[in-house]
């Protein structure tokens, strides 16, 4: 057990995390925006993509690595996202990162450690949070709490969805996407993917957040970002780059709707058991 | 008349320009570069574009515009661009560069304004040349020297090309390749492309000149941007996002090759009279 429990609790370091509008156009180009979708990748009347959240919360995260002392990194995946808006996301800015670590799970087959942490503008005001799960595999079995069953939630009801949105991606979706800072070489280089068990580099699982995230945002939000205010998700499977990402949509109430993503090539969940939470 | 013809053989400030592997790699893919030329793309074994040369050069044309006051800028179009490479450009770097207006010559519909220009490292040595050939419609006719015939210089031979190469550009390319820092709204903005007479927004010339650059780097050069060391272009049409590129080569000699470029779609020449220079 390479995991430290004592760490349930602990705060991490507060960070800084300065952006610009290139920083905000690249990312919405990453995640597969283009220019039909204008206000987000110009300039002129630029709008944040409620997804880019995740940007500024994972640099909440530096200190979660000390707690994972000795786990081989490619025994990690991200697990569970979930991001929670206050208000529009600022055009450029610079913002601090407060994050914690909120329990380590015993699933079993791994642990699941979840972070937590809110990013604040200049003024202290509180933008987004972010809760992020990530399960190390080969970890579990330590007697610990086995916490929520992520796959019990968010469950669609057995009818045909009231939207679905295919967005294909890119062959170089993902060296696309990495440019706004998540290097990891499993989503590039085909010799590290393999060493990971694929077959070819994968999609960050925020990129195939990013896409489905717009789904909603143009299936149920009429476009407008400020109207998205809770966005939560179970990661299931992965994308390849060049693959297509079909979001099916159901409206639950008049501003909840359940949310899962498949691959059209392969018919394979890459995101499931996911709700939005719309104004 | 709103150029100031005395302004021939001034030298314009000098400027130093800061790029990091990031802008290298987001450059790259501007020009359409994807995972398949893994080199361009990601930081191991990072190689630059030969063509990146234009990115930091066109920062030293920042003095240009004085010598334009009046001039409407939708009448400006970039004719023609040349780049000398001496040695590999640098991953990341700080460079300086120095610019003079070469010439201004009167071509009856429009006047041609020749601007010159070195880049150098940090130790002074140059890195790399520019010229960077910019045709204003409606100002000719003042009586100036006609100048070099540009359209009668690297005419392919009459036979099929040696090699044929097609690059695909993607519907937001434009949106893309103006991150490396061209943020004319003729490239993106609808509205403003109607005024300046286009139906859609156009690409930028200079990333055709990328898409071209690195069909003669892979025809050519065997993928070795050490062995381009000039490239010369005339732009002589428009490419639209998503159109596809064609460009022809011809081989000359061991070490020069005849290049043209034309789009797929409407068969309309984009690059014309243009030659590459391999080592």
């Amino acid at each position: 057990m390479a995991i430290d429990l004592s760490a349930v609790g602990k705060e991490l370091p507060s960070s800084t995390f300065e952006y610009t509008e290139k920083d905000v156009m690249l990312y919405a180009l990453g995640v597969g925006a283009t220019t039909d979708e204008l206000d987000f990748v110009y300039e002129k009347n630029l709008k944040v993509l409620p997804t880019y959240a995740v940007i500024p919360g994972m640099s909440a995260m530096g200190g979660m690595m000390g707690v994972l002392e000795g786990v081989n990194p490619a025994m990690l995946v991200h697990g569970e996202q979930r991001i929670g808006l206050r208000g529009p996301i600022p055009t450029s800015g610079k913002v601090t990162g407060k994050g914690k670590i909120s329990a380590i799970y015993d699933k079993g087959s791994g642990a699941l450690l979840v972070v937590d942490s809110e990013t604040m503008d200049e003024s202290g005001n509180v933008l987004f949070t972010n809760s992020f799960g990530a399960f190390i595999r080969g970890e579990g079995g330590f007697g610990g709490e086995r916490g929520p069953s992520a796959s019990s939630k968010n469950v669609p009801p057995e009818k045909a969805p009231d939207f679905t949105i295919e967005y294909k991606t890119l062959p170089q979706q993902a060296a696309l996407y990495r440019l706004s800072g998540d290097r990891n070489p499993l989503h590039i280089e085909p010799e590290f993917a393999k060493m990971g068990g694929f077959d070819q580099p994968i999609l960050h699982g925020l990129c195939t957040f990013g896409h489905v995230g717009r789904a909603v945002l143009h299936a149920c939000c009429g476009g407008d970002p400020t109207r998205l205010k809770d966005f939560d998700v179970r990661f299931s499977g992965v994308v390849f780059p060049g693959e297509t990402i079909v979001t099916d949509i159901w409206k639950e109430s008049s501003d909840r709707f359940i949310v899962q993503a498949r691959t059209a090539e392969r018919g394979e969940p890459v995101i499931s058991n996911a709700a939005a939470t719309i104004a």
